[in-house]
């Protein structure tokens, strides 16, 4: 799908690593997170907010210049509380970027698989969750932690996509991290020395809360 | 996915019901299939071809001045034995047109996916199995028949396309109908009371024939 996604409230999924990211900053402590497309709007954006941190990553390592990369790990409560993060990735923040017109718009991963849904649910009406990929094609850690997402959904509200992401969970969901491993980005994470990074995304509901996106761009908590 | 889509050896799936009709209308004893995306070029191909069968659907009807819809019932052997058959559809079609750059190019269904499969696996390379959808979105009954076509395939070979699909085709396989009747198109053709074409296309492994592109675009079998 391309163009702009959504006139529906929306979940944006990247497992690894944009969502669960964000995700760790806001429950660690962090006033907010902008997610921008680009690295050049990242920079402008520190000139703006020049107490934030910027993070992010190309090709799954920290850009130049950059004060954190894409990792989970990298955001711990000492390093994020009451701080702002402007943060740039491959394709989670692409996604998300692509879904600004949506109504209410969410950030999902497995670490808050189960919160956010419920909370995706709360808004009612045509609900879509996006998985963000890459290279063009669906990611099985994002097709799997949307499967989480709408798990507790009634079956009956399940289009098409929602099965065919219950179905990946439901055999998933015994053998959690090792599906994720099996993963093509999760592969090339761990050739990068960034299996722990996988690890930590694999922790369903570790983080149950709900990073949304305000008025003016900033996610927060909802 | 937009735009032309592969360098490939790929499999186009249109499980309800454009690749499930080509196979169906190969395996009856057509002598080819020529899709084509739109309307007027289905009734300009007619002219080149006079003694050609001209079938489809628009919103899952037979358009005025077809010979035939889109139902594999419509092609008997007694009908097509030795005829061509010209075909436009909603998504199938225009998916196979969109692959048209494909060095090998075949059209697959449940009802031919064990076959179709092990065809597209001794291609060798890089190959894709291209779901057809609606509306721009994936369908089950696609991604399901999808992971039908990749089940005989070394684990090991398969990217994280084949492991949703595979995921989804494991967790229906013992209730294929009931599952493939699930799906939002499913739903909307037996509300058109063209359930027997769902039942029809359910029919795993039922005509284990290979149709495939040939040079001038007709699909004949391989």
């Amino acid at each position: 799908m391309t163009g702009d996604l959504s006139a529906h409230p929306t979940v944006v999924v990247d497992t690894l690593r944009a969502t669960t990211t964000i995700v760790a900053i806001l429950a660690n402590g962090g006033e907010g997170v902008l997610p921008v497309a680009e690295m050049e709007q990242a920079l402008a954006m520190r000139a703006r907010f020049p107490e934030a941190l910027v993070g992010g990553e190309r090709n799954n390592r920290k850009p130049k210049g950059f004060d954190a990369g894409n990792s989970p790990r990298e955001f711990p409560p000492e390093r994020v509380r009451g701080r702002r993060v402007i943060l740039t990735t491959t394709n989670g923040t692409q996604a998300i970027a692509r879904c600004q017109s949506a109504p209410w718009l969410a950030a999902g991963a497995l670490v808050n698989a189960t919160a956010v849904g419920l909370a995706l649910w709360e808004q009612g009406g045509d609900a879509l969750v996006v998985c963000a990929g890459g290279r063009g094609y669906p990611a099985l850690e994002d097709v799997l932690a949307a499967g989480a997402v709408v798990e507790l959904w009634p079956r009956a509200a399940w289009g098409d996509g929602a099965r065919i992401a219950a179905a990946v969970w439901h055999q998933a969901r015994d053998r959690l991290l090792d599906t994720v491993r099996e993963a093509v980005h999760a592969r090339e994470l761990e050739t990068m020395h960034l299996v722990e990074d996988v690890i930590w995304a694999a922790q369903k509901d570790y983080c149950p809360v709900v990073p949304i996106r305000r008025r003016d761009g900033w996610f927060q908590l909802g």
